[in-house]
């Protein structure tokens, strides 16, 4: 029997024994509210390595909206959305660095020397970007798209970051990002640190309609949802046409994954969660589902509320985050120019 | 009998009738000084253009010099000897705006929304790219030269240019920036005009080797060489076996580029300054070229060393166009935002 426990990464010893040696760049694209897939994957992570004293940069990739889509929606809204899904997380603005893209010119035109350091072959080459213009169900792969992985190798290098949690489908980025960084240092200067991946070990929810969760798909429980709204959507889920609950991912996975969510959020064994459900079938299990997220979430939902009250808050950690970085990109980027155009 | 005069272009009526509604975008790579090609076939149209009362903007493109190498030499240096063979032919800063990529920021980001614009289809079809990663001879083609005709949309649109002169191998990246406009203007709102091409009739002179002429070929007469070293790079010139000198490009490439720059420079017929020398064989057409180079280029020269000896002058120049770029660039930035990203 498999123990299933909540979401983490193994923090190596190396940076668990000196953590302040150490940067971590993460973030995402700001394409809705981040849901309980972000937080038991990956946000719970990053309040782990902040509290261990790890120097985190968050980047919002506003500019990286348009890659799968012609419209960005309500930017202004959606950025701040994410940044008080932090917040009520327990990301730290005082210890964790919070930017949008957008706002920090220096990162944004690392693009231009670093897209020569790479050649199309390799770009065409990144097994992701082959499955996320297959996922995105468009003709044409357009510029954006294609070169996206270089504006995320300047993501990870402007900050000079030394460690990146992610899943395993970033893993073709971040060896393009150590690739870039190994060319700019053999060829103009020792500039760059190669960024390690920190592999997170947390188990992949799906959306209620048991495929991919999505910011944008309406098939996920935000963070930011009320109690009922989380009732209405686990309603929603697929099920099967077996009335005993067991957790099977392979064999049931539109199930299981309503037990596996279930546990997370209670932080129990999902066999034992699924046992006790047993003949209930599906109606008991989504009303366990739907509890057990809304208990979780109820502290971290309370403290968004209030931090969602506090009128300029979000605005003052965005523009204060983005002086923090402008400061680190500005020498990076000036870094670069001195050893790369021969500083002009 | 053809009469080759010096290179102008046609200025079309509706343009000269109100040069003060147009606005030009022009410029080069700093990589290396400018020579007689540029000379006699662009920088005396800007002169032409810019005392026609048409805002000139000049960008000297140093984040594009690794497109096709790995090393930008001297960049400093180069830049600064750019803008001095600029004001030596006649540019004046106080009406056109001279400035380097790398001062500009909001320009390039512009590279971020307008990839999200074009398909790598259509950038792998632009003939010119092919022609120049033929060039090359680099067997791999970096991100930064498949994506130029990007950033060279985002100089011509960032000032909202109406008017680009050009030779006809730039044509398909006039398209690509038409397109990108389109597209912008279609999808979200209507922000840039279209950026009509304005070819040049002038007559295109080859190098002493009888190939292109290149800024950083070593086979061009530099607009600041002093008159000696005019002498001594002219003497090198490829020339044929026949005697007889006269005009016939077709048949006679090498001897007849010769007789084109002897003619260029003092502004005669080519036809006849290959009668006058006749027999006389290609040392006295090299002794007539050297002649007419100099002695056109003497007033230039003369400027040039004055201008090179005022200090802080370059510097001060690129600043100041570096300032009104800035300004212009900014503002159709969070043009482009608000239009495109809803704004952040």
């Amino acid at each position: 029997m498999t123990t299933v426990t909540a979401a983490r990464v193994d923090v190596p010893a190396h940076i668990a024994q000196n953590p302040g040696a150490h940067r971590v760049l993460t973030g995402e694209r700001p394409t809705g509210s981040l849901h309980v897939g972000h937080y038991f994957g990956t946000l719970q992570n990053r309040v782990l390595l902040q509290d261990l004293g790890v120097d985190m940069f968050i980047v919002i990739a506003d500019y990286q909206v348009l890659t799968d889509r012609d419209v960005a929606g309500n930017l202004p809204a959606i950025v701040e959305g994410v940044v008080l899904d932090y917040l009520a997380v327990g990301i730290d603005p005082a210890k964790a660095t919070i930017f949008a893209h957008s706002s920090v010119a220096a990162l944004n035109q690392l693009l231009l020397p670093f897209l020569s350091l790479v050649s199309t072959a390799e770009l065409s080459r990144n097994p992701t970007v082959k499955d996320e213009i297959a996922a995105s169900g468009r003709s044409q792969v357009s510029g954006l798209m294609f070169t996206y992985p270089v504006h995320q190798a300047a993501d990870l290098l402007f900050c000079k970051s030394t460690l990146v949690p992610v899943g395993d489908d970033q893993l073709p980025h971040i060896e393009l990002t150590r690739t870039i960084a190994r060319r700019f240092n053999d060829r103009y200067a020792q500039l760059f640190p190669l960024p390690e991946a920190m592999l997170s070990h947390a188990p992949r929810l799906l959306g209620t309609d048991g495929r991919k969760m999505g910011k944008s798909g309406g098939n996920a429980v935000s963070i930011k949802s009320s109690a009922d709204e989380t009732a209405a959507i686990v309603k929603t889920a697929k099920t099967d046409a077996e009335r005993r609950i067991t957790f099977e991912p392979e064999r049931r996975p539109e199930v299981s994954n309503l037990v596996l969510l279930a546990a997370l959020a209670a932080g129990r064994d999902p066999h034992e969660v699924a046992e006790e459900i047993g003949d209930g079938g599906a109606a008991v299990l989504k009303r366990v589902v739907t509890e057990a997220v809304n208990e979780r979430l109820a502290p971290v939902r309370a403290r968004r509320a209030e931090y969602a009250a506090e009128p300029g808050l979000v605005r003052g950690i965005l523009r204060e985050g983005g002086e923090r970085a402008n400061a680190v990109a500005d020498q990076t980027l000036l870094e670069v120019k001195e050893a790369m155009l021969t500083y002009y």
